[in-house]
């Protein structure tokens, strides 16, 4: 048998729909999924542009994408945490269990991760294989077209969390689909007062939408001015940093309060150029986020699931079939969007 | 009655020897304290100096320095924490216990503070008045001519012990003074790899004569490489960056391993260019030093007194007399010194 | 000038109304308030019935109460934090502010502690005099009639805070006034599930209101059986214990999760008998709550308060005149209540 | 080939020596070791005597003993952490790694936790397999006669690192060999004050040797009036409760600092009757402490090999040969010892 998935085949831009042939034998740890939607990361396009950072890290020839959400229909011997028929979406950093940051229970950092649709085939695909310990068991009954993006989801739980939150001041610097699930994120734990900012007009709108308190066009308002403004002057507890962009940062590194706190997830173009100064005389923590705490984020996310405090529907803007994956990079390229998601037929 | 004093007098390099009137009356919550040791600190050199940031911050005319150690001599009507006759270092914030942040236990970033020697007059002086608050009782039986130095010391307290290092591998960058005395309080609580970093000889063997398990010259090594080498090829847990030295930071980044940490004490002289990524896609947490935890940091210092396990003896390379305040700043231009303190006749 | 005062005059039970001359002298740091509410605290019930712990603590003659707001009418010379006119709560811990204890941040636990209405004269009175440091300044514009119940709902905030209860399972053990608070306070930051378990039906039926997702009758259910039932069979994250009461504490031991947490405000009547072992082997940590964490505590329920997210109208159950403190000891005897309120005229 | 071993084959007390059958058969994570030394602690003794605890718990034929140190001589397909000719010791609870506690990285509280010599055959044994996760490869050099007693020294690091004990005051409560081992471990890492509380002399004297500041014979003194009068009337910072004495426990809630914490390893014969409101009233954190944190406790225990920072060889007072074995049981039955380890030859 045989199934269809978007590959990397060559070095150079785009993808290619292909046929692969199933094999249908799992080691004992590993599980097969019908996927049954999937959607589109800032990576992928990276990869479809075959940029730089594609270049050096991707070795065609890979079926491509990370988040997904599916159907389990087949697991291997010493399986216990799924069983056929669950509905799963999927941690995508496979990770080595050995290392001295597994050990210790930061997996996330695992010095031998593997990240499917990376480093290994990845989820655009009709089907794929995951490692038990990956998989997400979706209990509440959400549409699967809405559990693909609870991998990005962890990152912003991730992202947000990590500093203490709640009744608290936060800045959501960078509005893309991450930032919005941060702003929904913080919604759901009383953040006090979400300061969204942001340079595009949609996004403004689904960060007011989504709740935030605030919201700011970086286009066009003094964002220093106006955090301070409507924080007694004395600045956000917490700023997170989704959006990757210097300048953004910068402003970030003024308007937080003193021993306030900054989470980075936004990764940035080139290096940047930041008064330190001001970060040690304000006693300030900086916190680099990658990937998703395994699995105390995962459960984070099952908890929000089941008390059905998220709004992913109003962060998924864009609903397509499977063969529209040329149209949905379209979409993705003019940002007028929140998340995009891909929908396959269930067999 | 009148006492003998270091003062800025005018807006140009150099101090002044001044004779200033005691006024005897005390708040009910002051002390007046007899100077009986003072130390310099390169804040000391800023404000001899005349430089941008002096000229910025200093309001002449002025006492300045604010490393001192004395005896109490006279106390205001509702002073209970020391009594006439007991020997004391001191904090030298003198914050307003009102604000946002001494209200939550972070006095040290408290919005009002006054520095002394900075904002108000300083210590190099025979007498000096400090709210009782301030006040480090010294029960160990110190000789005076080390207490001064609990000041500082109480940075590199703040910087080292901030993040977890016992039992960890740790780098000091920098090993001037308070690097030096970083090197000694990660030695007192069990740190298992001390690795010191700097460019000047007469320092590095003191870092190495206080316990440092590996010193890197960092004129004529490459520190990344020997770090790495030195610890399995995964990095330091913790960076104390005492250096303000950009490259030697951007080293750290480097070498620091996955899921570290970064505490930074070094004031940089402009912007640092960093490559954030790394410290994003590592997991690292940075954490901006400033001043000492009020008053944990001098509760720790209190029980290292006790405990004996300091040698401040070797951090102190130089002991003058009072009025050899010229040599003294003659000696800290060329770095090589440790602490240099000089003594003041008891009366 | 006199004012009226409900005081313990004689070691026995009952209150006597009287009349206190105002010395409108004040401290530098001092405030003189005119009260406008109090709130009945189970504290007050022992006074006033002279109990054992009563005749060990109290010493006549003094005026009793330490719930209370009222609105500032003069301020001592010294006085920043709060201005004539301000409509104020208080903490209702006079600390001072010296020792080990308040110079690190836990000033709730401070050896020199006087707590007003037990140890110096309190607030159920037309005026009462306050160190500027215990204030707490309303800025939400709300009802003074709820403003005297922002003290327990301290302890409140200080119980369901101290572990990480946002997305977590969360028995609240009791529901009397404080317990009800604690069920609203959980709610607001996004407890995951609430277990109410109280005896009393009508405090079941306003944990209800307040949105706890179940609530058991302890007198009628197997109460360890049903929380099991209601959290997969692991049982609870946190236990909030309000009730004092043995036997239910010895239950939360039993359905408290593996690896979980147990905050202990309630105060037992004797000695109590437990299965560490069972505690041990779990890896519990329970945690003794006293008072409020000055002023972390207080933030909290400045943010809580600014937005909007207390339901206190619904756990404040009788509102009285001052003249009606009989009548109120009554209401509280037969605990058919949540929490009660005095009002006064302002004048 | 066959094996000798110690066993449980009847429901009564005692062991017989018995030969086993090697299955040389691994699983892909399985390894196997040729034991070296074993040491004995209390469990075993339990099973010995038959007691309640151990005829609810055991069920024969099995063979028992749990802590050892062995040379690795075969290892399954997809070992990767542990070679050939490597000297182990080994974490002797065999866990799930699927459950909600295994996930979190609290493994030590696995629900499905098996323990090698009581839910599983054992180590008193001249060959053991174990999974490779379990194992600890020592890279000091040390003599394998002290590696098997790494196992119960991870209790005693859970224990007295779990709170911060640096430069604190803390009372070790119990010194039979853990308690002892305890004692070497605050040394290590530069607490302030360590006072050893135990009733029988020889204990006392190795807590002495090994560096207590204060020893307090608890049979003869009054222990609470000793700690205070040791720690200027406010008591000790952490308590590291490793008797088990319902006595003893009470005493520690009476000396224990206000906002300080207690450890709790030992186990208790039945029920303990507390005064809990002093707790309360104190703000004290209390902690159960079951195995090891897995694996940050192991690595802890590399440091302090690494660091040669351990007095093993003063913990370790017997050394018999491995048919000694009940010569050892005898020696362990009269208390009059440390830890006793019983060398296997090496083929």
């Amino acid at each position: 048998m045989t199934f269809k998935a978007y590959a990397k085949l060559e070095k150079k831009p785009g993808f290619t729909l292909i046929e692969k042939k199933i094999d249908s034998n799992l080691n004992p740890h590993e599980v097969l999924i019908k996927v049954l939607s999937v959607s589109l990361c800032g990576t992928d396009v990276h990869i479809y542009n075959w940029d730089n950072w594609a270049q050096k890290r991707i070795k065609p020839p890979l079926v491509i994408g990370h988040e997904f959400a599916g159907k389990v229909i087949k697991i291997g011997r010493d399986v216990t945490r799924v069983k056929v028929g669950d509905v799963v979406a999927s941690e995508t950093h496979i990770v080595c269990g050995k290392c001295e940051f597994c050990r210790k229970g930061m997996a996330h950092i695992c010095e031998n991760t593997k990240i499917i649709g990376v480093d290994v085939d990845g989820a655009f695909a009709e089907y794929i294989k995951m490692p038990e310990d990956n998989l997400f068991v979706d209990t509440s009954g959400m549409d699967p077209k809405y559990l693909s993006v609870l991998e990005p989801l962890g990152n912003a739980v991730h992202t947000v969390y990590h500093f203490e939150t709640k009744l608290k001041d936060v800045a959501v610097v960078g509005c893309g689909p991450i930032g919005l699930m941060g702003i929904d994120l913080l919604k759901a734990i009383g953040a006090k007062k979400i300061i969204a900012i942001e340079t595009i007009k949609q996004r403004l709108d689904l960060a007011k939408q989504l709740g935030a308190d605030v919201v700011i066009d970086a286009k066009n308002e003094d964002v220093v001015e106006r955090v301070l403004a409507e924080t007694d002057g004395r600045g956000v507890d917490v700023v997170c940093e989704f959006s990757g962009n210097e300048g953004a940062l910068r402003q970030a590194v003024s308007y937080v309060k003193k021993g306030g706190a900054i989470s980075l997830l936004g990764v940035f173009s080139e290096e940047v150029k930041l008064d330190l100064n001001e970060m040690i005389f304000k006693g300030i923590t900086a916190y680099g986020v990658t990937g998703r705490k395994m699995y105390e984020n995962w459960d984070q996310i099952k908890a929000l699931l089941e008390m059905k405090k998220l709004n992913l529907d109003k962060i998924v803007t864009h609903h397509l079939a499977f063969d529209e994956m040329e149209k949905a990079f379209e979409i993705m390229k003019n940002k007028q969007c929140g998340k995009i998601v891909l929908s396959l037929e269930e067999v």
